[in-house]
């Protein structure tokens, strides 16, 4: 099977220069489940980066859907038992290929991210268009955040039977704490799991980054053979053991796109080939060779010799910095590169416009607006990010804004909070939106996240 | 064929109490199309009510397309010549019914309607969506208003031959325009059209309503043999012969669910079922059941002997007439029926509250907040609605954002316009939305319409 996640389609697609490096890049993973003929694709999660994508974005990737994963190739794997609680479109109780209307030759099985996750009423996720569709098969919906059950999809070809297990996006704080009451449980199969190849597919944060939550890898069951973690866009896909001592290996693919200009979305970008046989596997890492080249420095002012007063040979010193990675790139694809300089500022030296100094680099740069990212130090003493308290004096604004934005369009994150402040971006975002099932959805996660926050400063 | 049009799906999805009954109609229209076990549907614009339709209605719409248009009884109808021109999507250059990867037994052609017309860069209706995904064939989109080429998609079943012309909903001002210098043409087969029944669906204004501008029956080729038309929402589905002298007959099947409560759309409402044979047809009209009954009663107050002082007098005097009219309400369906009473109330009469007034017939009336509409005769002095002036100095701001919400979501109109009044209104609605690609739409749209506007003033 082709293993990828976090395609983050649509990611940009405004933009002159980089609006069609998510699309290539999916093309790509297209291509590739074709070029090895696999018996199914597994995403894992954020398909799309927004959670209403455009429909320009919505018409293209179901056009890349139906272009190669439907065909006369017949798909070669078979499903043992009843599938319908998994994949469940009430009129449509079956997986696209099972689906006698359908020709595919490529299933697709996807989670969902917190990016593409399930809204409103209807509680239906973007994915779920070209799911009803029959252009992709959506699994790991839960219908109760605080009592989990994880059923797996029983698939067999010629000897191997993998038990394939999906959980989509929960919000970390909330999934922690249903974990930490052993309220997760994963179904294992009639004849018990030694028989079958057991494979999780999770969207979660994998790691700390301070005061987020994040799943450990000790709640994870011990039966598992493999866990594909989606959401941490680094790619780290070769398998590891868990540091938890569990029997499982880890792999995480990393986002086929970067969304953010750091260190870990720098790295080379793999796809996986996973081949299974009853027990055992193999994980070829295939690189992605549609992916725009990302160059990431630190630079940190103070052990050069640069006087903090003056601002031109700042500017010298970083536009030579710059030429040096662009001299030095080595770009296989021809693609015009992103770079970002992580310019830590202590000391007393001042910012400079990133936008006037991108100017240098517009015909050579993807990102000429933004390739310098001016901090501090944490061991400075004017820490512009205090730490976040915990429990129920912690819940700020800021914070909850920040969650919910993450989780909506990019776009109105961007335009909408640097100008009108916090509050005021709140409150426009809750009473201008033109959708109704916006405002409940904002409505509900600010709910959520509330109760979280509370239900943890009682413990 | 099966003919229908204008099922706004999503009409008020979110009224608790009307909000399935565009779904339901649009999925009696699709039983039927099995019943009658027709060769396909013919669709005349407006399939959905939002230019964005919400995720849960694009999600009804396509399921329904599923499980009703797709199957094993093989389409019996085949093409002739190359369809790729009409039918457009660069990766998928052929019908649903003829592509290998999909078993389409009823194959749906629509063109797109005012609600549901293309909008942003990517010129894409909301009907794209499932088109894209094979589930219907949009077709009748032109790639610019000033010079239209209309070519028909050949069909053949047996000894009869279709020459199926379609063009979906232009501005009317713009499409007048274009037809008056004689640059709306249609292409007629190789063999010339007298082996063909020339079958023409158009989406526009049939009839002027003061200041609109509408399409005249005269402006079409006389080779046709029967127009569809779409966007008029009263059913007068029975083929009448144009006024215009021209030898094509004309049916109107109307809406499938009434948007606005006007006198039109409270006739009974049908759908058509199309036979034809060589050059001679018969429609057969099929009444709709799900339908909400709508009743609507005008009622001029200085026809009355009530005295224009006494509100509970009025009150009484209006509550017996709904009471009367649901008394003799006939309701096949047992749904809570729509009432609308057009109150004049020249003559000195105030007005009631409609809301206050629907808490009367809250559980015997589908929309008891709106029951009543007051309104002044024409020959009243106080005219709330002067004549509108032509040309350049006709174009009043209130004009710009009515035509520009006709094309937008309702729910926005209703919400942003009342409160804010226009040009806030109008600002907001270009920046505060959240998608880009509405934003262009807006202005785009401004644009066009003061050109038009410039242009008629020119003349």
């Amino acid at each position: 099977m082709l293993l990828a996640t976090d395609c983050h389609i649509g990611f940009l697609e405004k933009d002159l220069i980089r609006g069609q490096d998510s699309f290539k890049t999916f093309e790509e993973v297209l291509k590739q489940a074709v070029e090895y003929d696999v018996d199914f694709i597994l995403l894992g999660g954020d398909l799309f980066h927004a959670n209403k994508p455009s429909r320009t974005t919505l018409y293209k990737t179901s056009s890349l859907l139906r272009k190669y994963c439907m065909g006369d190739r017949p798909s070669r794997i078979e499903f043992l038992g009843d599938q319908s609680e998994n994949i469940r479109y009430p009129d449509v109780p079956v997986a696209n290929f099972e689906d006698p209307n359908f020709k595919i030759s490529y299933p697709v099985f996807s989670v969902h991210g917190n990016h593409d996750d399930p809204t409103g009423e209807s509680n239906l996720s973007a994915i779920d268009i070209p799911g009803i569709c029959g252009l992709l098969n959506h699994f790991g919906k839960v219908s109760s955040v605080d009592d989990i059950e994880i059923r797996p999809l029983l698939l067999r070809k010629g000897q191997t039977k993998l038990a394939l297990y999906g959980l989509g996006s929960v919000r970390d704080e909330r999934l922690c704490k249903t974990y930490m009451e052993g309220k997760v449980k994963m179904t294992k199969p009639n004849d018990g799991p030694e028989s079958w190849f057991n494979l999780f597919v999770i969207h979660q944060n994998r790691y700390s980054r301070g005061s987020t939550s994040y799943i450990e890898e000790d709640f994870l069951d011990d039966f598992l053979d493999l866990v594909v973690w989606g959401h941490e866009h680094e790619c780290l896909i070769d398998p590891v053991d868990s540091p938890s001592g569990k029997k499982f290996k880890v792999t995480q693919p990393g986002s086929s796109v970067a969304t953010s200009l750091i260190s870990g979305e720098s790295r080379p970008k793999h796809i996986g080939l996973l081949k299974i046989h009853k027990k055992e596997f193999k994980l070829k890492k295939i690189p992605l060779k549609t992916v725009r080249p990302l160059f990431f420095e630190k630079v940190v002012l103070s052990q050069t010799n640069l006087n903090p007063g003056s601002e031109d040979a700042l500017t010298e010193f970083l536009k030579e910095k710059v030429e040096s990675i662009l001299q030095h790139a080595q770009i296989d694809n021809g693609m015009r590169p992103l770079v970002r300089l992580k310019v830590d500022k202590s000391g007393g030296y001042g910012d400079l416009i990133p936008h006037k100094f991108g100017q240098n680099f517009v015909d050579r740069v993807a990102n000429p607006k933004d390739i310098l990212r001016f901090d501090k130090s944490e061991t400075d003493a004017d820490q512009s990010h205090p730490p976040v308290r915990s429990g129920i004096d912690g819940l700020r604004l800021e914070n909850v804004i920040n969650e919910l934005c993450k989780e909506s369009d990019e776009r109105l994150q961007l335009k909408v909070l640097p100008k009108d402040g916090l509050e005021k971006a709140l409150k426009s975002f809750v009473n201008n939106e033109q959708k109704g099932s916006i405002k409940n959805f904002v409505e509900q996660e600010i709910k959520k996240f509330v109760e979280v926050r509370v239900a943890e400063a009682q413990n």
